[in-house]
């Protein structure tokens, strides 16, 4: 039910999911729904019945206590192991907030974080968070890290993603307090980390995942958005101005759509919500049938590869990994010797 | 001496703005500076010497020892009141290191600030900090505001310009503790606060003024222009990929100069270090004669219509409104009234 089209356009990425061999289960007002599957043309699926919906503006105290929402529902489909993954198009904080409240953290994760992948140069770019945690300690930063590399290494087969910090100068000496710190925490992980990152080589395709706070991670993607949307308009103004732009224009079409496909969220499928127990993609609200269809195999593909394991695994070898080299350290220290 | 194209753009731009009546003194080596300006071929300017230079990335400690550097000589010129505004386009950090250690920061002002212009669907808009003080408090939020209300009256001759706060959501919930706080605060003051303000909005034209971070504004700008060339690479790429797209290419130049122009950092002149005592414009490194013509007439205008004096008035008067209006909540608090 969540989303700018719902029902409409989810009913039709559901269906092409499935067509594609991926078990869907809808969860919604199930007369509704096996109708509106009906009135669409599309093959019935299996419904679980929700009677609440939560809209898009709805206040998470409230959002808590709508016990039979869609959301509420998949969410215990998910808990209960009968769903291996849910996707959702709806109010992000409604998500991650009865994701966290049914599924709980995945063990050894303080502060669960949103991710999203942006085009570049080269390579396509994982940056997280995106908007949960406008504040965080270090250590969230490290585990946003692990969790960012596990999931670049699943989504997109890299063997070794390359990470970075997001700041505001490469230097080491450079961001607040919780960057540097982090920085020097992720220096010592089993990752391959590259060191700060500045927002205007986020495009260069140098690293696969850029971390940060949700508040610089929201107003990064936020700034690009609204670039792009203004350069494209602006670009549009000036080749209609005049007769030879005109003209240009109409040969440009197929290259600016091209352009626009490159850069189109639509192609990404959703942003996984990462450290929750359990995996959960959101779309974003605008999806239409692809987007939804995109995202479910999406999260198929997170399910079979095991992706909150994996990232279970490797906070394990991180953190045995930390443990080693500190226990080292002070050993050295304790001997009067340089680690 | 300061800038990639020092010291020839630099010269140049300087003769520009003396030639059209401002009262130019160059800093730097006199000897090789003169000889400089007759090898070009442009009429002499008064230089005062300074003998040593700042390189872009030198440590500020060491830069504070370098005594009499072409920013040192520069800043005690401010200071003296021989000079009424600096401008430079060497290292920032540099900049404003010295021009606080000479000048001293303006009554007030806990912290400077650097801040830029960016052109939008209408008029033009001031974001600060850009990169000065990666970490903050909510009262410096509201200095910062305050400087840039004043200096977008001043600069663009806005009447009542309109203040946002950059955030992760538009709800006065949204935001770190410190953007929270600022909200409040701002909210009170005698400026157009209209509230928080979202990374993709900056472009829309409904805000003069944006305040933030200076992590968040050098994310948010960097993240901006990283954008803006990746999507022109990307255009242009695409249409030169066949032969409609390259014959539509040569139509469409002029179309993309007139919104490089319109992007170009050039055409704004610099950055303004507001905060400090006296009037210091940065320019950008790669800044060419005609962006240093610019922002030695933006610096002679802003010493003209006293930018420092009216930050200071500015900054009393919203004292004083905000205790007066402290002072009736709270005494309607005590006679148990609804301020």
């Amino acid at each position: 039910m969540g989303g700018d089209h719902a029902p409409d356009e989810v009913l039709r990425g559901a269906a092409e999911a499935a067509s594609s061999g991926v078990k869907v289960v809808l969860v919604g007002p199930r007369a509704m729904l096996l109708t509106r599957l009906a009135e669409l043309g599309l093959p019935a699926l299996d419904v679980q019945d929700a009677s609440e919906t939560i809209g898009m503006d709805e206040q998470i105290r409230q959002v808590r206590r709508k016990d039979d929402s869609s959301i509420h529902v998949a969410t215990r489909l998910l808990q209960s192991g009968e769903a291996h993954a849910m996707v959702s198009a709806g109010n992000s904080a409604a998500i991650m907030a009865v994701a966290l409240l049914e599924c709980g953290r995945q063990a050894g994760i303080d502060r669960p974080a949103f991710g999203s992948m942006l085009p570049t140069k080269a390579s396509d770019c994982f940056i997280l968070d995106i908007g949960a945690n406008p504040e965080v300690k270090p250590s969230n930063l490290v585990q946003f890290a692990v969790m960012g590399e596990v999931y670049v290494r699943v989504a997109r087969g890299v063997e070794a993603p390359r990470v970075a910090l997001l700041s505001n100068g490469t230097e080491q000496s450079k961001g607040t307090e919780e960057v540097k710190e982090a920085h020097e925490q992720l220096a010592k992980l089993d990752l391959d980390f590259v060191g700060n990152l500045e927002g205007n080589h986020v495009f260069d395709g140098i690293v696969d995942v850029v971390v940060c706070d949700g508040f610089a991670g929201n107003v990064l993607l936020k700034g690009i958005e609204g670039a792009g949307t203004f350069l494209f308009d602006m670009v549009r103004q000036e080749i209609t101005r005049d007769f030879w732009g005109r003209f240009a224009a109409a040969a440009l079409i197929p290259a600016f759509n091209r352009v626009r496909r490159r850069v189109d969220y639509q192609e990404y499928g959703g942003a996984p919500v990462l450290g929750v127990n359990g995996i959960v993609i959101n779309c974003h609200g605008r999806s239409k049938a692809k987007a939804i269809a995109r995202a479910i195999l999406q999260a198929d593909k997170m399910a079979r590869e095991r992706l909150v394991e994996r990232i279970g695994e490797a906070l394990q070898r991180d953190d045995v990994e930390l443990g080693r080299r500190r226990l080292l350290a002070r050993a050295l220290h304790l001997r009067g010797e340089k680690a």
